[in-house]
């Protein structure tokens, strides 16, 4: 009965639903991931975020690897129910793997996407 | 040649990547959609948000019906430019199609979704 609020999330056909993930504090955008079902039972468990790594194919505990894992403080659901919003604390303030605060960094300008946010620490430092 | 940045975009298997719009000015997140390359493109060129509406196989310029369009400010990619993420004013202040300001308004709270933003305007009198 504790689980109805997961099956009330709309998965999509491969059983995922896509998961947005922003800075509690200053509203930034830090990324985008996907999570199945056991991934978002997992984050609510653990108030951690936890997502599924379709390349991978497995569950994917954030920062597991680079210590950046990324508190949840709050998680939300669109009109459709079928996307998820994170409202977290991102620990090392580094959510991206290439060492930058937010993984949206790329910004068009006048047709050529530039790099708009620094590197704030070298991804060889943060996967040895 | 110009359109080299849309080449740079990875299109998913079904030629979409998906949409964050996000408030410029309060950094909320208001709704997350679709687009295909055209709706992209359509979006730089006339600087409002066009979707690839995937229930109804079109475009969609966002606003069409209920004149909530969504002026772009700013798009940018993610690190594996397979997500967009737009910085956008709302027209009206209201981006879902259930007269809220936000689409992520269902909250999870102690395993309850519950409703945690206000209809600002009744549907019906959006739609008409």
């Amino acid at each position: 009965m504790s689980k109805t609020w997961l099956n009330q999330v709309k998965w999509d056909e491969q059983g995922l639903v896509p998961t947005i993930a922003q800075d509690s504090q200053t509203g930034e955008v830090l990324m985008f991931a996907w999570m199945n079902r056991e991934a978002l039972e997992k984050t609510e468990k653990i108030g951690e975020a936890v997502y599924w790594s379709r390349s991978r194919r497995k569950l994917w505990h954030k920062g597991e690897e680079s210590g950046h894992t990324q508190k949840v403080l709050e998680i939300r659901t669109d009109c459709d129910s079928d996307v998820v919003l994170l409202k977290i604390e991102q620990t090392g303030g580094i959510a991206c793997h290439t060492g930058r605060r937010s993984c949206f960094f790329n910004k068009l300008d006048q047709s050529s996407w530039l790099e708009a946010e620094p590197v704030l620490k070298d991804p060889r430092e943060i996967y040895k």
